[in-house]
């Protein structure tokens, strides 16, 4: 019978050869391009129509790779990807990811890898503890947010009372259910509505203030209508770092008012959750003992490699009910053997505890504490300078990482030409994105448009920051 | 302002003692006992009570690896690992799942790096040619098949026309919406149904046959007694390789029953799917063109890590209408600009179709089809020294790489001792898995308890199959 691999002795060399090469492109990012220049269509044209019949050698492939996959890429591990948020590898991270797929386990249950489900519980209690999260809580990594929040939110479901896990939500007498989260909830929160039959309907987007916090004011005005109405609410997401601009949403004044509604509170920290690991952003968690699920990825701004996404918990009892296939009266009550498939919707698991705890041994938590008050101070040093220009505006106060301006364009009068305005800031950020030196991307705050700069990159130094600088007053000189 | 990484020299000293560790680990795989004898605990009483404040070497940490988390591994890539289905990986594999963590972009717009969405558009195109299936169909990539079945539910959700996405499921008349699914199907189809509001009560569970594929009369049956009670049947889904015995329910009957009702047609091939690329085994898709979506796993049966879920839709446009957040008329029409964020619940997107490319290209297709067919071959080969032995019943005809069976014990008057029979083929499983050398699972059909061998890894020879033979020879010469 054909064995699949012969021997190792090809994947050795291959291998040695492939992690001179990530060591010398993780070195050499900063002369790419960081936005591919690729048309739609150009990869996919380098490539015949067909797999290989007999086979191609690793050195084949890797010439490849380089030839005809590179070009396509846009480099999130450039210094200068300061776009939507991070993904923000580490050399650590990609020894992790090795390792976990060579083991290609499955954790589905404790015994198909013991260490799986065990590190998994253990590294998010070490992470919980340095995030300063309240002691008791479940942890669970999943791939991303997204399913994190659907999670939270499908718990939040079940946690009703009204038996949907078994009568489902058609064919009876619902009252309309209802789920609240600010204008400036991700976009993960509406997809997991209509996921969960809440629907368009069912989501009620709150206002937010000025600083685009939500207005606690109008949560409550629309929870006391929807009541009066007969509408059950049934979550709050709180978003406590915007994907916008870091904005951080009153918390203790929403888990009051979810309270008052026997509403679960589920919080978005997916971002800026992280940051807690230097104590002195540990303000943001304010409140966080009235949430119920709380998610925070480490791939966002944990030097963690796409994908490690944490949920914490202090529920895990409404995940089990939602999705646990045994019946209750059958599980271990030590809580020693948890099976993490009974918290969640996917069956198969990664071992993506195995980067997480690669990252956390190898870095040391006073140097991770220090790179990203670092990634803070640089945010906070071009929040400045750009503030010390007349002719830029800051659309919110800089939080963590994130900064979003626009170029101020004015009238005769002094006033402030709102067309010209964003027609110069979009030009910017297109002399930007084009020039391959930086990537950013941008936002809409109260109809204005404004270049948003968000930092994470381990690798990222102030030279690279300050390129924008340097962007903005070529602009206004011209 | 500190970086993360200094530079990568420790990186690429520690990458290459990881390649060879890994080239060692699976030249050597077959010495490890494949289940892991660890007692809940022991491994997270291995590690301190917090992460390392200062760090610790690479070095420090692969020994630490191998010493206290190696113990607590399931070897999936053991070649007599034959429980549930193996998560076939490859060498290959594991480079493009280095590769990938190296980059590590996410490709949730073509933007963000062109080179994934037009790689998973042009694999996933050779894949489809390769099993055979239909053309025009349109793949995507997730994690797993749990999202797959989720995603293909939720667009036959949508495809009702109720408008659930927009209106939800509360607060509404609805009629009872249903799912059918053979008793056979597998658990994920239950969870989709959960997430999705069908509820427990939502999905019908058909009867199967003596061979276990769905009874479609049994079916049919159900559907008119739906119907007729003013139940709104939303989809049927076929098993093509079910997890028990690889069964194959009669997919043109089923096509045939879902369209008089209106219903969408989810095929779950999961597990059987990837053995189409011999085209011997293609009698599989008989049928498939009535298919609405379709999961097929290469990370199940095609040397790819986990996780690699692949889903065929002929109806891209509902998985759109479900999820997609931009609004359909500000979409582009030529097709060239594929955003996968909008086919799924989940935005983030590693990059896997870098790995199944590596696959692909370095094996060539004539290599893998032959891996397969020698694996399906010692399932036969397996079946068929089983049932030369008078002490040994098939619970199921052999299909594909599984083999289902139990040790027969007779009372004195010949006829089948079915207690006694249950007793011998558990001490046997017992002892099959306590003695490290292989791992099998198990399943019961008809009320009858079952050994249940699944082949699928790609170092599996005859002598690890045939160590299944001698331990029923040791069981019954005791």
């Amino acid at each position: 019978m054909p064995k699949l691999d012969e021997n190792a002795a090809e994947f050795r060399a291959a291998g040695h050869r492939m992690i001179d090469w990530v060591a010398d492109y993780l070195e050499g990012v900063a002369r790419y391009d960081v936005l591919s220049r690729l048309a739609p269509g150009e990869t996919a044209a380098r490539f015949a129509e067909r797999p290989s019949e007999l086979g191609k050698s690793y050195d084949a492939l890797l010439a490849e790779f380089e030839s005809s996959i590179l070009p396509g890429i846009t480099h999130w591990n450039h210094p200068a990807f300061f776009a939507y948020f991070s993904i923000t590898g580490s050399q650590a991270g990609i020894l992790g990811e090795l390792l976990s797929a060579a083991l290609n386990v499955n954790g589905m249950l404790w015994k198909t890898s013991p260490s799986v489900t065990e590190l998994e519980r253990l590294v998010l209690e070490w992470l919980r503890a340095e995030l300063g999260l309240p002691a008791g809580l479940f942890g669970i990594i999943n791939d991303t947010a997204s399913i994190n929040t659907f999670l939270g939110l499908a718990a939040a479901r079940e946690a009703l009372g009204l038996g949907i896990r078994a009568d489902g939500m058609s064919g009876r007498e619902l009252p309309q259910l209802r789920i609240y989260a600010s204008e400036h909830a991700h976009s993960s929160v509406d997809k997991a509505a209509y996921a969960l039959g809440f629907g368009a309907r069912g989501i009620t987007k709150i206002a937010s203030d000025p600083s685009a916090r939500m207005d606690v004011e109008a949560l409550g005005n629309a929870v006391a209508r929807d009541l009066a109405d007969g509408v059950r609410p049934c979550a709050v997401v709180a978003t406590l770092g915007t994907t916008s601009t870091a904005s951080v949403d009153p918390l203790p004044a929403i888990v009051k008012i979810a309270r008052d509604a026997g509403m679960w509170v589920h919080v978005d920290s997916a971002y800026a959750g992280p940051a807690t690991i230097a104590p002195e952003f540990r303000w943001l968690w304010n409140g966080i003992e009235g949430a119920d699920s709380i998610v925070v990825n480490p791939h966002k701004w944990l030097f963690t490699p796409i994908d490690c996404s944490v949920l914490y918990t202090s529920r895990p009892d409404m995940l089990r009910e939602t999705f646990s296939l045994v019946p209750e009266y059958l599980k271990t009550s030590d809580g020693a053997e948890v099976n993490y498939m009974d918290y969640g919707l996917q069956l198969g698991r990664r071992f993506r505890a195995l980067k997480l705890w690669m990252v956390l041994e190898h870095y040391g938590m006073e140097h991770l504490r220090e790179v990203i008050r670092g990634q803070i101070r640089m945010a906070a040093r071009l929040a400045d300078e750009l503030t010390r220009r007349g002719d830029v505006e800051l659309l919110a106060p800089q939080l963590f990482s994130v900064v979003v301006f626009r170029l101020l364009v004015r009238n005769a009068d002094g006033s402030i030409d709102e067309e010209g305005s964003e027609r110069a800031t979009l030009a910017v950020l297109e002399t930007i994105n084009e020039s391959g030196r930086a990537f950013v991307s941008h936002t809409r705050l109260r109809g204005r448009y404004g270049i948003r700069v968000a930092l994470g990159n381990g690798a990222t130094e102030w030279s690279h920051v300050e390129a924008i600088l340097d962007f903005v007053e070529e602009a206004s000189g011209a």
